[in-house]
């Protein structure tokens, strides 16, 4: 049995003890496995945020890899504990849409619910599955313990609807901000692959509130060259970002996650394309 | 030699180089050591909060664990570093009374005075004994050093003043708030094996400045049901916890630590229960 | 091959997948690697605080590590990548001045301008080299592949002027307030080896701003007989410190990053030496 890695998302913070009663029960049940930090700062139970960070992230980590999410607003609840096997990665975590851009990615997906309590700590408490359910069973899991063992294939996994770009009528394309990262670049859910042909050649500009964004950068020092100015730049997750050369771009044009962005190109703009 | 895990719990933060500097301490003298954070986000000083945190999270660890804790307000002075052996753990830091939830657990732990300079390091400043005493005697440790070699066996380590909940002579139970997590779940020191047969079978409330609390959930799921409205549960660490769905109950009530509560139960209460 | 350790220092913070996507990097390249954290917590692009930081950690490392540090304004410009061999610790990231603290220390060091892409990611963003070209440059230095194939040796290495406490012509020495740690305490950029033989022979006191401290404790708790009372001491970077005994310095007395300090020794001091 090869070294297996287990990742960890959660909201739980990093200033309780929560994060290591995991990586206890993890390394007493499985002590050869590495234990890799996603993050603990996904804001308290935004499900929604999880996805995004996880869906980012674990393509970058080894085939045969276990991805342990814990944002689970529904503990001790009716909530399904599930397994998922998607393109060789394993996701344990509550079935409450937290893998819903893993399943959407991966159709072939297959997924379980954990019923077989044979893999979980004996006493279990109704809110803390992180430590008490989750752990054990990445750790089994990390054991050689084959996923058909801790319960029933599933179909109808937990889905939250996904935000997505949508092309107008217009031929502008409407988005949203979608995350916010720790620099305050604001990162929508315009894809580049689709729309980088697209603004290489023609003019165009986004509107986010009253502000019309032109320039498209190469990389964030381009920006450099008008310090202050809002700019677009491909982002390292593959969709475009509003950022402003080493600023927060959040709070220097207060924008908020959710924020409406829309697209305009040369020849489908119907308001003058003056410069922002 | 089998692998040993070495976990880290100080309030360092994690912006400086302090909790690295450790770790590098250990690699080079202990190169297979499993690290492993519980939290370097203990409040500046507070030996009690860091006492807490150590109790709930280390029985989670396989038997043979060395967790290393360093809040250490006393350091340069004449505090004593120790080095203590309880249940098949081993704990190592100042003697200042952060393992005095240890001590209380598990009257048979033998604890010594480090006295031993072979094992620090070959510098050491009156600073930063993390990093110069602790790091390198948790990593000889590691290394199979047996516990006598650090130094004499000592019989009065450094305790504090448990704050206990207490039966009040009308029958109430009078308890305090001992720690607020990631959430702002309010942690009292009200014990769940105690009072939860009682609870089960008599009508009851949690008093709290001007709050009266009767509801005892399940699940913090079973909160959602009257949102905004605090209710009590039993928590993860074995504690009756008062909590507000999908909310922070310290901030939303403003409750701190520290702050009295006061359970009635339907026998002795001399008040009508009427509805919070 | 022996197992490799190799650090990680960004200004990334903890909250997105940034860091986790480097380690995901490593990890598919170097399974066995040791992954340690110093700090992700740099204030955005301040490479000269990445460097401080830096400077003062690496050596509790074993030879053979591999220090990966990724402050990287200029991701995306012409700034180079660079592999630096200083004193058996490798160092990989941006040419901007990250290194000029190691350099300056280890003349001798040799520096590789990295331009072999065969061991970069195949699809390079223009926005995150951490992941795409120096987390797996670092995986590779792991995994044994000898520098010289990197790309070739350099002469010219960015480096940032450093700001050097200076001796006046009246025998004071000025300094600066050069950081601020987790506590709030106030590190100087004047060296402990160079000034305490001075100051245990001589009467002196530290001006900053409006304050004369006249105090040299030798533990912070050598502090808590003048509660509330700046005092200096020998921190554990080997740096003279401004500190409150449990109280944060920064906060108490508004000292800010920067802050001009002048060191007066009796012989030479102008101004009569009342107390504080």
């Amino acid at each position: 049995m090869s070294t297996r890695i287990i990742t960890l998302l959660t909201d739980f913070g990093s200033e309780d003890y929560f994060v290591a009663a995991m990586k206890g029960v993890i390394l007493t049940r499985s002590p050869k496995s590495v234990l890799v930090d996603i993050t603990h700062a996904i804001p308290p139970q935004d499900v929604q945020a999880a996805a995004f960070t996880l869906r980012r992230v674990y393509p970058y980590f080894p085939t045969g890899s276990i991805h342990l999410a814990v944002i689970d607003p529904g503990v001790g609840s009716d909530r399904r504990p599930v397994l998922i096997d998607a393109a060789a990665h394993l996701f344990v975590g509550p079935d409450n849409g937290l893998f819903t851009l893993v399943l959407e990615e991966v159709p072939t997906a297959r997924i379980r619910h954990l019923t077989n309590t044979a893999y979980f700590l004996p006493h279990r408490s109704s809110t803390f599955h992180g430590r008490d359910i989750f752990a054990p069973v990445a750790a089994a899991l990390a054991e050689g313990v084959p996923p058909e063992n801790f319960g029933p294939a599933i179909q109808d996994p937990a889905r939250f609807q996904i935000m997505r770009s949508e092309s107008m009528p217009d031929g502008s394309v409407a988005g949203r901000i979608i995350h916010i990262d720790h620099f305050g670049n604001c990162v929508t859910n315009l894809e580049c692959d689709r729309l980088l042909p697209l603004l290489s050649t023609r003019s165009f500009y986004l509107q986010v509130r009253e502000f019309q964004i032109r320039k498209l950068a190469g990389s964030y020092y381009e920006g450099a060259a008008q310090p202050g100015r809002p700019f677009l730049i491909c982002g390292s997750a593959g969709l475009l970002e509003i950022s402003i050369w080493s600023s927060s771009t959040a709070k220097e044009l207060n924008f908020k996650l959710g924020e409406p962005v829309l697209l305009y190109t040369a020849c489908i703009a119907h308001r003058p394309l003056e410069d922002l």
